[in-house]
């Protein structure tokens, strides 16, 4: 909690779905560097409705209008994937500060292009992937630049959702399929900690939901990474993690490991005949709700202290990259070079 | 999140300590029914300040001001607790609706004052037990009722606080001793769950930090209830829970057991030669801010929605009285019948 | 795994009930420096059947052929409590090195009577407390004495049986009743931990089985230990652990604690809907396997190697001593000195 | 414990290296239904030893001597893997029910001579993978079958040495390379709960002793397994695991999931300064000792009661098929057809 004399970031919010409207409340409420002077949906009933619930004064039909509103220090980007490319080149073009959710794009020529303008622009640009925020996954970090574990050498992560999406969100289409849209945090996690990887190997399949075979996706995967350096990576995928949401990720080194992760959602116990139970985490919001927040803030703190960004769009292209190496290494069942993927 | 034409309860907060400015900014922030349109402390340049950081409209050096203020819809007591009883008298006298921190008072006396001034003024007021609100205590609560552990039989509650506090907010005579200070909750909880209690047992010393003598009190402590209809109930109690922030909780049933409490703060283990570990929650605020704010949510709701407290002056009066005989109990080295304490 | 050409002791067991059995087991093929080449019962039929079972050379109806066999080098005592003290002084005056299972007895005087026909004779003699082989509880020892917690300040064990024993096996005329039967183990430990008790307050019911009052016993007890030196300890006691076999003990120091258990019994987690569970601890023999054969195999080396016992009958009296001082505080629900206790 | 009335299987244990003794022990000893009749290790002075040491009849300097001893029932067979091939075949031309440790042999070719002999020979032969014997993995197959997980759909699978082994050890001339020598014991675990393995991708690196790259091998290892009917398994393989010896299995379902596998050995948790700490299982003795004995147990009951052998010489043949297949796959980059491998 800060003194109120400082100077608080104006941020605009462009995409007001689940993820966006969580966004708006921690700028509006949880962020004491911040207020939402705008927030703009390409529903223009719905910017009204979330500008009214938390105190917004303008709502915007449009990116552009927000973009343009001359009170709008900074813009945070949470729209679908697809229209990421043209809002965030629009910022830079506007010179102003842009937060962007992951995925940057869904192809590696969008990514360029959005990359050029905020280079050319020169306006601040910092790429949304909220587990390095996440206490547990910044503690990793930290306790292997300290040398906890001596030298990584393996990392393994694990991502499995509780239930399948909608066959309409699934699609490969909107979401990149199942490599890009779970993978992507893996393949930035996997880079973040291990740098770039080289080639990938991959397997996959629709093990548990047949429908998935009508989007062109599949539901189980994994990835095999090797990375420059000779270093190892494996990373598994599910839609039917359905004993709860299951986000781990473990550092193997030569002088011990870190896992990162957690299961218990309650605390509490309970046991009966020849049996202890407790329940699991339900979904990504109840992971990583203080890493969002952690995430936004630091935003924030970078534009008000002229810090650079921790996270920028290469980090959103290269994890893209990976994502569609590692798809290309399943459809084809052969190894893949990640830069043999333009 | 909710819609923003509901009308928001408009809360004045006394007392502006570390808990009171974290009421405050949940209040003002993060519980969509309420705002913050007033701020009290007998240090009014305390008042001001958090006022300014938190945007509330008016701030008071002493309560009588926040409470005759005709903006201000319900009181938030938080203030120490020799303060209570003026306050929530003041406050009751003045209808307005009511919420005050634990515990309600060092007295049984200040105590039947206090409820005997809610009672004819018809007011509502809300006592504050935090616990109760925490998803695993409310957890345990409702699988109880659902009969997953049969007929719950022993009571086992620990309360572990990681450091000594200072010997002057420890002083008995302003904090009550160990039994109060920090056995209230669970005596509070014994109740909750178990019911009344009829005996208390007590045992203490000063085990880890011999300065405590000087103030008269002691560091660690066992309390044994016997309730009411012959169950059993243990406390412990101790101010050298080093290793971390440490509650936890027992409901043993005849068909199985309950247990509540967590000790992992960062979602990570470090595993290095023959050793597995992980960190500890390191206070209460880490462990129960949810719990803190829930509660204060529910407040608002009860008088938002006309219904009753949950928790009412009874049940901090009760507490206390157990409290008290196991302080008795200890310093005389006999079981004490708590219907003694008068 | 040692080599054959060192001495085996030559041991007789007296007692072949379920623990006599495991103990002419573990001492005929999972102790290298042990033969079995006696048993007795005064049921002379089973001694027979398991004599032959394990190979072993005699089979005796009465303990006084076992002991005066010139060819048993040692005596083993198993059988049920009443009979120790005759066993334990015929043993004695034989001259024949004794490892005699706990209680030593159900009375003082029983001990007193067993304890002077020991020192009289000089005869090695070697009490049973199993607990103190258990790897944990030894490990609990060894972090103790290098400080791994600081000065150890609290007590707290916990015994859970899974299930109420016949009302025969309960009745207190042979088993001493809660506080001696299940009591014991945890008042054995405290002395071990802690040293002697000064002061015992107990409270107790029949909270889960309704028929313990038939033979006058409870199925719940908690006694809180004072310690000679001011330092505190507390026990809880349940015949309806239903969940498992749950036996937990903590040393809570000024820099830290310690605790001993578990309830994992097979090495799986079976994770459905929102659930995670494995399961528990059967019951005894699968807790305390390893300690058992520990325990023999360190009696063994011991007279082999010229050793003091670790454990002697004035470890046992004493334990008994605090069990009897907890049931009269019990009963009388007073605190009682365990020095009344004659 | 049962009768020593029933017929004991008159064993001959080839190889006594330190599996080969523990072997002997436990035939010795642990197992009701055996006993050992004859050693055998081309180091002669060593079997007189072992022989003396557990009171077997007869030590022999070669294999063939016990495989023609007319007093041996059956034979185990615990010597080094190249010396496999030629004494399963005297066995089997000898008549003489046969346990093979595993691997069978390094070579398909060795593999196939001995089922060719085995089958012509119409002898009982049982091949040795203890995973499949530990009470973890063995609920693990139990609860699957009755449907605790649903649909198994992803097989994973972990091991880990703590440590490096000799390099002479390690050669792959003798081990077979670390994907057979650790990774057979997950490809058999796979093809148990998964069936036949259709391709196999892997990499691998000399990632923490450089001194591997001496002796032709890696000390890490991925492999990902595409089933025959395409459902998904990945293993990971390390020499590194100096965090203790660790040994985990999941079996990934579309209702659930099962994790085998556990780290803590000795019942302990100390807690400092914001620290939970405990220990880990130090190597495969510790974590299988159950496994073995229930192993061989199991093979002695099966001679016994005329029962077919749950684990053949074809089980060892296969998954040494997948472990080629990994190898292969690991030194040429390409996935692998394990059909390919002959």
């Amino acid at each position: 909690m800060t003194s109120k004399n400082r100077i608080r970031l104006k941020v605009g919010v462009i995409g007001l779905g689940r993820l966006g409207k969580v966004y708006v409340r921690d700028l509006a409420s949880r962020i004491p560097e911040t207020t939402v002077v705008a927030v703009a949906d390409t529903d223009a009933a719905l910017a009204s409705t979330i500008a009214q619930e938390f105190d917004v004064p303008k709502a915007y039909g449009s990116p552009a209008e927000l973009i343009n509103d001359r009170h709008v220090d900074a813009v945070v980007v949470v729209s679908p994937t697809h229209t990421h490319r043209d809002i965030v080149i629009a910022a830079a073009q506007a010179k102003k500060p842009t937060f962007c959710e992951k995925p940057p794009a869904l192809s590696l020529a969008e990514c360029a292009a959005m990359s050029d303008a905020v280079e050319t622009s020169g306006t601040f640009f910092q790429m949304g992937f909220m587990r390095r925020f996440d206490p547990g996954y910044a503690a990793a970090k930290e306790k292997i630049s300290q040398g906890a574990i001596g030298k990584p050498v393996v990392f393994k992560s694990t991502s499995r959702d509780p239930f399948r999406p909608s066959l309409e969100y699934a699609n490969p289409a909107s979401s990149g399929g199942i490599m890009v849209d779970m993978g992507i945090h893996d393949f930035d996690l996997a880079r973040w900690f291990m740098g770039d990887v080289d080639t990938v190997q991959a397997a996959g399949a629709v093990l548990a939901y047949p429908e998935m075979a009508s989007i062109g996706d599949i539901d189980n995967a994994i990835a095999t990474l090797v990375f420059a350096d000779g270093r190892l990576g494996v990373i598994d995928l599910t839609r039917n993690g359905v004993y709860g949401y299951d986000i781990s990720t473990e550092l193997l080194g030569d002088a011990g490991t870190i896992r990162v992760g957690y299961l218990r959602e309650t605390p509490l116990y309970v046991m009966t005949k020849n049996t202890v139970a407790h329940d699991t985490v339900p979904y990504f919001m109840e992971r990583f709700e203080r890493a969002y927040t952690l995430q936004l803030r630091n935003f924030a703190q970078n534009i008000l202290h002229d810090r650079v960004p921790p996270v920028v769009i290469k980090d959103g292209m290269e994890a893209l990259r990976i994502a569609l190496a590692a798809t290309a290494a399943h459809q084809t069942g052969q190894p893949v070079k990640v830069s043999s993927i333009q």
